[in-house]
């Protein structure tokens, strides 16, 4: 192989296949990059066997073929290379010559043979979706995935298509976020589990340049095609919790707070809380919220709130809070209870498009 | 202790205290800040027993006193509390009240009675110093401190005030920093050695609105003024290095070279150095860096120089080069050479007031 590529446009395409690399050491080729001239172009391949990223880039061919280069030696040398066109040379023994205005570098490589290729989902099965409503379901809902192994399944965020919308889910067992949207382009109902990191590295890798972005699955797996790249991800197996079932219906105190007056207090009362907890004395117009910490001290702050239905005491998990309400935008919420053992509700106010459930802690 | 303050202002001078706070476990009340009233305003202090730092602000004095809280808990609930108006309310158990707008924080404090107060050295002996002028000689020497705790003195900077200049000399043990500056204020004989990382923490204290400094020392200690702070480190005892010793006069090989060219070459060839050994290679008008790592690969790059005197083959650890060149804005330095076991000397291009020396590697 021998071609030659614009350094910034190189490095672009390795910053996305980045995504797709191998940290682990079990299988050296999987920690490189595959290289290989494609219908006139530089495809550049990674697969860790969870996911799969290829992405093309326009590159001036004079000799074909293939070769994969470690991810981390050939990312370090093209960031630092100066920004005008890069040689790539490959000898019949994988070194790689790499070579600018008045440098040369040259490097092991590997044969590309046995690279395993990311299988991906056919053209026709893809639909368009905004690149910022995407960015806003996983920000809103990433969050609560699970962290823990010994529950796979809610480590990933279940994605349902029905009724001409999407809604984006996740789950730990102490909160629950859900972002539904309006999507006139998934008709047929459907349900994938995308495992939740992947769903955060995509909304990451999505340049601004980039304003939709397509998604096609089958059983098995998701492909995500971000302009020129796509990015193929195995999916969960399983059936995921029926979330539905959980959220109450009918509240008897609802009540409207200003988001970041809530957010800085809860930020407060963390400081000396013991692990996080803080009691919340809901009284006509006012939230009062209480945390204290023996070795420290205590904290009392008072918000104003208009309230409907009864007063209430319940404790929670600030951070639980706070994860939730660091990401909505809106001035104010409303948090709908019940008693303090029920799930509390929250969400951006006059707006259902979201919903966040959180299970109190019993004092 | 009864006081109104600005949380800004107070969150700034807590901020500049915390430097003088001690990190270990082994004296409780030196992991505090003292708050006192002094003057109708508010003094705070902290003290590690290496370094002292006393500030005072604005302060509207309800009730006179004094009492010592824990530096991270303040910090912490300064920095997030709503910036405005803040009492600080300290009753006979050293309780402190910390209140504004709705929010109430009880905290533990300490007696004030016991903290240590840093010795600070007397009005009339202080010299005014630019910020930026102390700021550039500490960023162009500090790197060449060392680390190595069994040679506390090369920990240190030395500081020599003679013939109307300032000297500020460090060295490792592999190179030497020193920056040279014109100042008539300090006309006597004399010379400090401050431990280095001091210097940095001075460097980085001082706020944009402040332009000048000021140092006073004695045999023991040394003050520095900035703005409304006084802090007050411990002075290194012992001789240091006898420097200019070290500094070779003449040179059979002097070349001019692009800063930035020869920086980010030597930055690209450490990517496959070991150990951050680089060749160069000084022929005519071309400079030649290679180096190279078995496991991975190696790299050659060349760059223009204007030679005087003789060729010359030598090696270097980089970064060690690197480090210097960093901290050099002027377009173009000179090396200095002699032998390939003989010290090299770098310099801006045509300026004098900056010498770093350094010993090659045996190849």
């Amino acid at each position: 192989m021998k071609i030659t590529v614009n350094q910034n446009e190189l490095q672009s395409a390795i910053n996305m296949t980045l995504k797709g690399v191998s940290n682990k050491n079990t299988i050296e080729i999987l920690k490189g990059i595959l290289f290989e001239t494609y219908e006139g172009k530089l495809m550049l391949t990674s697969n860790n066997l969870e996911i799969g990223v290829q992405t093309v880039i326009d590159a001036d061919i004079q000799r074909e073929g293939k070769v994969v280069i470690d991810a981390k030696i050939i990312s370090d040398i093209v960031r630092k290379l100066p920004s005008s066109d890069v040689c790539l040379d490959v000898d019949e023994t994988h070194i790689v010559k790499i070579s600018s205005t008045s440098l040369e570098f040259n490097i092991k490589g590997f044969s590309g043979e046995d690279f395993p290729i990311p299988v991906s989902i056919e053209e026709n099965y893809y639909k368009e979706i905004s690149s910022d409503i995407f960015k806003e379901m996983v920000r809103k809902t990433s969050f609560a995935v699970s962290l823990d192994e010994t529950k796979p399944l809610l480590m990933g965020e279940l994605i349902e298509f029905k009724n001409n919308s999407i809604n984006m889910v996740a789950i730990d067992g102490f909160r629950l976020a859900i972002k539904y949207i309006k999507d006139d382009n998934f008709v047929t109902d459907s349900k994938i589990i995308v495992p939740g990191k992947t769903l955060v590295d995509i909304s990451r890798m999505i340049p601004p340049s980039v304003d939709k972005i397509k998604l096609g699955f089958d059983e098995k797996h998701a492909s995500f095609i971000i302009g020129e790249t796509i990015l193929t991800t195995r999916l969960l197996e399983g059936e995921f919790i029926n979330y539905s079932q959980i959220i109450p219906k009918e509240f008897s105190t609802k009540l409207k707070i200003h988001t970041k007056d809530f957010l800085y207090a809860l930020d407060r009362a963390c400081l000396v809380a013991k692990n996080n907890l803080i009691k919340i004395d809901i009284s006509d117009d006012n939230l009062k919220i209480s945390s204290k910490n023996d070795e420290i001290g205590n904290l009392e702050e008072n918000i104003f709130i208009e309230l409907e239905g009864s007063n209430l005491e319940i404790a929670f998990n600030a951070k639980y809070f706070m994860d939730a309400l660091k990401t909505i935008d809106e001035e104010y919420i409303s948090l709908e209870l019940n008693t303090n053992v029920s799930p509390c509700i929250l969400k951006p106010y006059d707006d259902d498009s979201y919903t966040y459930l959180l299970l109190p802690v019993r004092i």
